[in-house]
């Protein structure tokens, strides 16, 4: 049996990924896969994605340079959400040039941003 | 403007939420939330979920006794993953009875379980 055989897609033929960071745990981000994109980051060892926008396959840093090397591949108890251990390249997986894209905190019943911004966007994605 | 109103639910009125252990760091479950689910967790600071295969909210551990108290709610940047950072009860967030719900590994192209039963399902749901 094929490992791609045991992963529930939805009827989008995706399913939820999440990037964290092998070395401090931290949660980086939350994209999507397709089987494709699955295969490919297995195959590669680097983290590959299927952008619902661009409607194509995703390879995390293709832009920005932020890649993740994928050391492990897990997926959860019912099949839907896949989690890639990661090392995050320039330590930035967020496109607001952030470590994270979960920097914003509830406290005080706002959200707060609380990590800082590492690098300027502008410099990230600038040709 | 109430924080709720920055999250953005989809189209069912849900956002996925993932609980990670805030002191090991360790991914625990992906589940979903509504704007309920949200309200309550944070006022009870205790994890509350949306069950879509129930059609209502799930108190994490109403039945199982595995509850998680909420240290951190945290949004990412475009406001569609909630996470939790919780005191996982009992250590089991699993309905297998396992710590975590990503217990399968791919390894030589198979999922491979490689985290333990802590305890028997049937144990754990029994009335």
């Amino acid at each position: 049996m094929n490992w791609l055989d045991e992963v529930a897609f939805d009827e989008r033929g995706l399913v939820t990924v999440i990037a964290q960071d092998a070395a401090s745990g931290r949660v980086l981000m939350v994209a999507w896969a397709n089987a494709e994109a699955l295969a490919e980051t297995v195959a590669a060892g680097q983290a590959v994605y299927f952008s619902r926008s661009r409607g194509r396959l995703w390879r995390k840093g293709e832009e920005s340079g932020h890649r993740q090397r994928v050391q492990e591949v897990r997926l959860d108890c019912d099949g839907d959400v896949v989690l890639y251990r990661v090392e995050q390249a320039g330590g930035i997986a967020c496109h607001t040039g952030r470590a994270s894209c979960f920097y914003r905190l509830l406290r005080d019943g706002q959200w707060q941003a609380v990590e800082p911004v590492l690098k300027n966007p502008e410099l990230i994605y600038r040709k």
